[in-house]
């Protein structure tokens, strides 16, 4: 199974993309994970070595794409 | 079946997004098409009512998701 990672901090342009983003994903190939970078901050390190500039931002088999122009990850980071 | 529309001008950051996200996105439930504005310039002006402002887009049933941080529609036009 591939990974599928969607980061985001639970504003409303994330909310909005993770649902209809997600709900279009493969669930037979892509394992899905939900990270709330506003609630866990320990992840920011990771999403930030990753590549991740702002949320949402969606994470296929390691590459990143970021969806819409919502909050900076230095925004996220507050 | 949803839909889902790809919109891309070419560039390489449209490719390689087009390929992993497409690849992600369930064909079970949606029924993916992909237009490139680059060489389909009648099709600009539908994407920019739909609210397209940057590519490489992705529509979901209508809603519109920009991924990463393309060229501009107005680029796109030349």
């Amino acid at each position: 199974m591939k990974k599928a990672i969607f980061y985001h901090a639970g504003c409303p342009v994330c909310v909005n993309a993770e649902q209809q983003v997600l709900e279009a994903i493969d669930t037979q190939r892509f394992e899905i994970e939900v990270v709330h970078l506003g609630l866990d901050k320990s992840r920011i390190a990771v999403a930030e070595q990753a590549g991740i500039k702002s949320v949402p931002a969606l994470q296929l088999d390691g590459e990143i794409f970021h969806i819409n122009y919502g909050a900076s990850i230095d925004e996220v980071k507050g």
